[in-house]
């Protein structure tokens, strides 16, 4: 290392020359090996776009001159020009430093973002402030390929097309998403690329946007020029920059969408230093559903630029053909998509994220809970953990949970899981949502084949007095406080509620006479969630009412023991609790 | 009359010749005009796409062809044509049919759909049914120009435009949204309307689809000729027509943004039979707002596409200049466009309905919570009311409460609602929601200015035994329950909690100690809302509480005394529950 080690801020980057800061960016980009080697994180987009923020960081004046990254997962070469290479360098360093932009580490960051397709928006914002407070600046919005087809980059765009003032948006074309882009407005892109950007029919200039092409976008001399040319140019223009995902890493260039995201690997072979149980849900799912489409060409996976979350690989995604369909990130789009499939005939399963399916409140209380079309959602990585704030997965049972006519099913071991989804693909009534549970747990109870009738609970165990009703991933621990109970001498009841949804208001009121305290155990948010609904079902009556969750924070890479501990989700604090009360 | 009365289906139009259908066409105009001015409704999109309903209906055999119509506001002639003229002829037919689609009405709609931009992915969701169950049909998806804007139709768009099939888009152009269309899209519709179709830069050819321009959209020759060119084209097509909104009524083509819906009217004089009160929260927020923007000019108001909810009529949108921004029908942009705004220092304050907040729950959520940027968000029309099942207001603050970070405040005065609009629009630290009042009460009292001390809860008056928490609209019958209460010598206490999104723990632990019963009432839904967290709260505690809200359902123009009865919603009824828990 030589140059890195002096790059403390932007103003050290203008310092040196071309063949200086083409150094540079080689070691830009062994830092983001050795960060990506050590915790895991976005390889191939870093790799990608080291040129482009260097020639940003070049030829604008950060922070006066304001950079919004899309998604912010390709923000690693920004962060290292912008004073914080400690967390690329170090492993000590790389903790302080988060993986996306985040204002309270850096005055080149604005927004704290994880979600895609937001940079234009927020940025235009930005502008428009500038406008109003008569400052002048540049603001730049970032944006990659894959982002683009999401409708609020869109919605952006074409605000952002007749904006009267200077506004930038980079489009950063790697030709890729996480997988490979789906959507017409791939086609433009590939036309534009195609003819150097001078093809007439151009999405951009549509919207209003002056436009730029750069057919080299990992060669600095060319950006350096683009980008100066359009400083302070006082109108909206897209730079449109032809990059390499994963430039300069010969795995990562070979293998795009397995190097998106990795966890830590060995950067000599590309090996991943994690190690997966065969038996997990990702594989049970896969094995599911595939089995069931060979025998049933009527369902239809659909899935929004997340394929890899569900561990549809290319080979698998070939081989289910028109059975599956990713809409590119387009996740409104994925959910009226599937209710419009349903309404046709067809037996839809949308799979999602936790984190991602937030977008898509108003596509799932009316274009699929209000029209009860029979699709199937399931919702993967539900629940408390150490993640970044802007990818939490505690807030999907709140969200979902209080729309109207959705059944929201949590399934506690793989048999019940695959009843649910058995049942859900199958009926014709319901929109149904499904919550992958986490850890893999086999039953040898027999589990309950038909959810047509709404809100019956399972009593697990029939006892008295202290009543443990434990949710989806936290039936376990519902589990362990029984046990620990059993050792006082009090014999609860156990319940494995299966809905999210609703109470079981029979089966509730009848243990009201011989239960004092009940508590639910929820793997999410406490406000608006699961145990909430109980609480209110029992409020005029003499039980008591414990709920036990997530609070309502973003909660920013905390572990999730720390979280367990905050929330009092361990069964010695529980039956503490029951004991105070009792 | 003498056609429609023969019009019981698709079959009977496609018995008459051109002449005869010309005459048709003038009777159905009659027709919407004499249901809007009965109760009111969508007036001008309706006049404006007569033809293109008969001429689909014409050219097309629904239902076997599938056409969807979007936010489907502009179904009246459709609905005519399909068996349901009934509910336009006379005043006793007018309340067995909506105003939007509905498949429980007629084999001819396949969906119930009141919100915007979702026609596109509903109707792909079909095509691509069709398709994998082999069968054969047309499928057409009915977009309007200022549905276009909004982030769920472009990203239909997109992915409808690479569909290896038959699939139909007729852009239905009348040059309008609700008010008038903003966003550079539009400048490419604009585009191809002046060259006839025929420019090169072409948004829907760059997103794949073929192409074809109407110039007059209410001329039944040149829409049937068209229509019949593309059945059965096998390819993604957009039929772009450009139509005359309000056309045939000289009031709607004098005024298209006031004729977009209306209340009754007196069709002679185009009249209003409504008559609001002078003061009113729409007056009075739009009086605050201008007279503040006045004097700062950092403050900016945002509206996605429904100006006229909030007064801002065209006058005063043109005084207001720079410092109103209408994004179109962008909801996801203006969430995002206001947090960049406040990020860039100024003040945005976001003015949407209850129904339509919907649409963005990840934009409040990760651009604008995790932010905590200081954006206000004025919520109009929440609350209980006996609208459309497509357009109710009782969800918004189950969505919006439970996201970390916001603060969600609702008046019950007009003085208190100033306090908070003032507070929030000044400080500097918090999201902030405000749900505007519905009811003008005036108080005397000393309000609170600064809310930044979260969750203090009002303590109206202290008596004991029974707590009454009456939030936002309810706070009225809160009073009213005390009254009532006072009457049966019981001496509540009464609270007016002003934040929804939190508890007061403090007050609510001391007032346990006298009080044995808390009643909370809330103008919205039960599940996720303000009452559960009070439940939540005492859950633990010997402390009964009842919540009062909506059920969590679909109601379908129910009349609103009929839902208060339903919920329970009555002071006499809540002190019946009172009473027998005492």
């Amino acid at each position: 290392m030589s140059y890195i080690e002096n790059i403390n801020s932007p103003v050290d980057l203008k310092k040196l020359n071309l063949e200086e800061m083409k150094i540079l960016a080689e070691e830009i980009r062994e830092a983001i090996l050795f960060r990506n080697s050590i915790v895991g994180g976005h390889v191939a987009p870093n790799l990608g776009i080291v040129e482009v923020a260097m020639a940003l960081h070049y030829v604008f004046e950060s922070p006066e001159d304001k950079i919004v990254w899309d998604v912010s997962h390709q923000c690693y070469p920004h962060k290292i020009l912008t004073g914080r290479k400690e967390g690329f360098l170090s492993v000590e360093g790389i903790k302080k430093i988060s993986g996306y932009t985040n204002q309270d580490e850096s005055e080149h960051d604005f927004f704290k973002v994880g979600h895609t397709s937001t940079s234009v928006s927020l940025a235009l914002g930005l502008a428009k402030a500038r406008d109003i407070k008569k400052e002048k600046s540049n603001v730049i919005a970032v944006l990659g390929d894959g982002s683009l087809s999401g409708g609020e980059a869109l919605e952006g765009l074409s605000n952002a097309g007749v904006f009267r003032g200077n506004f930038i948006v980079v489009l950063n074309d790697n030709e890729m998403s996480i997988a490979e882009n789906h959507g017409g407005l791939y086609e433009n892109l590939r036309l534009l690329r195609e003819t150097k950007g001078n093809a007439e029919c151009n999405m951009f200039k549509a919207l209003g946007f002056c436009y730029k092409y750069v057919e080299d976008g990992n060669s600095l001399e060319d950006l350096i020029e683009a980008f100066s040319e359009i400083k302070d140019f006082g109108k909206p223009v897209v730079v449109h920059v032809h990059t390499k995902k994963g430039k300069g890493y010969k795995f990562a260039e070979g293998n795009k969408e397995r190097w998106h995201w990795n966890f830590p690997f060995d950067i000599k072979t590309g090996e991943s230093k994690v190690v997966f149980d065969k038996e997990n849900y990702t594989e049970i799912t896969y094995n599911f559903l595939n089995n069931k489409i060979k025998k049933d060409k009527s369902i239809v996976l659909v899935n929004a630029g997340t394929p890899g979350i569900f561990g549809l690989n290319s080979e698998r995604r070939e081989s289910l053909g028109e059975n599956f369909v990713d809409v590119g990130i387009a996740e409104e789009h994925a959910v009226a998509f599937s209710s419009g499939l349903a309404k046709g005939g067809c037996k839809p399963v949308y799979m999602v994220m936790s984190s991602f399916v937030q977008r898509t409140y108003d596509q799932l209380s009316q274009d699929l809970a209000l029209n009860e079309n029979p699709a199937v959602i399931l919702v993967e990585w539900g629940g408390i953990s150490g993640a970044d704030m802007t990818h939490l997965c505690v807030f999907d049972v709140a969200m979902i949970s209080n729309i109207p006519n959705i059944v929201y099913l949590s399934p506690v071991s793989v048999e019940e899981y695959l009843a649910m989804l058995e049942w859900g693909i199958e009926q014709k009534e319901k929109s149904v949502v499904i919550r992958i549970p986490r850890e893999v747990v086999h039953t040898e109870n027999e589990v309950l084949k038909d959810y047509s009738e709404l809100n019956i609970f399972d009593v697990v165990k029939k006892g008295s007095e202290v009543l443990v009703i434990g949710a989806g991933n936290f039936f376990r621990l519902a589990e362990k406080v029984c046990e620990k109970l059993e050792e006082k001498n009090i014999n609860p009841t156990l319940i494995n509620p299966r809905y999210l949804t609703g109470v079981d208001e029979k089966l509730l009121t009848e243990l009201q006479t011989d239960h004092k305290i009940v508590i639910t155990l929820e793997d999410g948010v406490l406000d608006g969630g699961f145990g909430e609904k109980i609480a209110r079902f029992y409020g005029k009556s003499n039980v008591k009412v414990l709920n036990y969750g997530a609070l309502k924070e973003f909660s920013d890479r905390v572990s999730i023991d720390e979280l367990y501990e905050r929330y009092r989700l361990k069964e010695d604090l529980i039956v503490e609790d029951i004991l105070e009360l009792l």
